[in-house]
């Protein structure tokens, strides 16, 4: 093993935002009617896809999924689960929606602080927290043949951007991280929820569509 | 070259299968009317692609296809050769089907004993050895515009990974590498061949498809 | 910050490159109709896709992008324009297209010379350069839910890897720098705006489509 062993709360709190990713793809591919094996790769790619982008980009490679054998196996029972109980899961999307947000909370701010630990400037770094939040959905619509949703009026992007904005933020001051970390997850979480309660959708743009 | 020379049987089994793939690729790329550059495309992202994803997510860059021309060389003859002969190399798909399951066989035995060699550990270095055989096609088919075939009942990762896991077991025994590699090889060929022959599916989910 | 500043009249250049590839790939997400993520999105894949790309295949990473922040703040200026003055932006296309051949003359150029630094032999150093020049537009396509316009007929890859083949070649002679990127970003700029002005297209597969 490359890594040495992180925190235990925080590995679980990362691997239960990764659980619920999965399920929210597995989800996706059933819909598409993958096989089990489509159902399987895309709960992999939307709870890992972000991660490991991230990881590439910052040159942290072999990125953390393909070290540590829990976060493979966190997605595989995932995308077993939802293969199997489909029909219950689906019925239950509204409660995985909230879920959902829960674990895009984590993934920004987790995303975010791996970039400035690896260097990064301010900026890039808060690309990479909404990049790690958002890039496995991206890749999931991508490989299951559909605008990834995120460009298409979900306001999902810029609450992961507002919270890993407040984790760069925070790195500035003396504030300690668990307090920055709550309070950029927090507003990530609400203002999510408050999205999908609201309905509210990130704008289009107007006039005339150009040809 | 950053690369150490390789030694030569290995090598031509590599680049015969990426002929195969970089073969097939181009074909798919010539029922989607794409223009010559697109089949060349096509080709290299099919033969390589796997390879390459392999090599950046282990930290191997740049990769072996960017360091020794043999492997640019290759899906460049066999993209050229489809663009021209596609009409004859269309009717011979049984047969290139064939000759693709021996290049699966060997590529996730390569990528898996190429992660097991970058200190991955057991389930990270079989994935990343079906990877190898599998994402080659899988970038071809969303480039192409498509969902990837392996993902819709197609029997293909399944085979990559049962060769993949033979050469990661194998690596904690006293056999020697070349026994394991045939072993693990034959297993996905075999099967592979008979999915081929008896048109065996991967399951799909059943039951009502959730809304 | 990761990177020495580079000399001041090449980041100009290739920032203003960035630029109107952003100001194109924002023009494509806003007839896609995705919303203002979307198209910033859509603007900083095609703007910076192609050399992240590179860097990560060559290992440069962090890549560029990531850590001199003018790199992300010239496709966010882009993307924003082009989500508010679209009609106006849509008009002008056919002058875009001139500048984004200039664009794709300039990335041929540093792409190869890039490549080249990082110890790549010719070919991959003119395949990466190319890379740098498509790669951004490749992807954004496939984000948007299209197949490549770069393989449908268009001929905008011939001409980068053209440019960039003078600059491979170039390397081995005694000529300086200035002059091999004049001659090979103009030799790509000046064939890819004959192309546009003549509608030269990539020649296409012949013959019966096999199925």
């Amino acid at each position: 093993m490359l890594s040495t062993e992180p925190s235990t709360p925080l590995v679980v709190l990362d691997l239960l935002g990764i659980f619920v990713f999965a399920i929210a793809g597995a989800l996706v591919a059933v819909r598409k009617e993958l096989d089990v094996f489509g159902v399987l790769v895309l709960a992999g790619i939307t709870g890992l896809g972000g991660g490991v982008l991230r990881d590439v980009l910052i040159d942290r490679t072999p990125p953390a999924a393909l070290v540590d054998w829990r976060y493979l196996a966190v997605p595989l029972v995932a995308g077993l689960l939802a293969f199997v109980y489909h029909p219950a899961l689906g019925k239950m999307e509204p409660s995985i929606n909230v879920l959902d947000a829960f674990g895009l909370g984590l993934f920004c701010v987790t995303g975010a602080q791996k970039a400035l630990d690896a260097g990064l400037g301010p900026a890039p770094a808060a690309l990479l927290g909404m990049v790690t939040g958002i890039g496995g959905g991206i890749m999931r619509d991508v490989l299951a043949g559909r605008v990834p949703a995120v460009f298409r009026g979900e306001l999902y992007a810029t609450p992961a951007l507002a919270g890993a904005i407040v984790v760069v933020v925070g790195s500035y001051t003396d504030l300690p991280f668990a307090i920055v970390a709550f309070t950029g997850g927090g507003l990530c979480i609400v203002w999510r929820l408050l999205a999908i309660w609201r309905h509210w959708q990130a704008p289009v743009p107007t006039g005339p569509a150009s040809v």
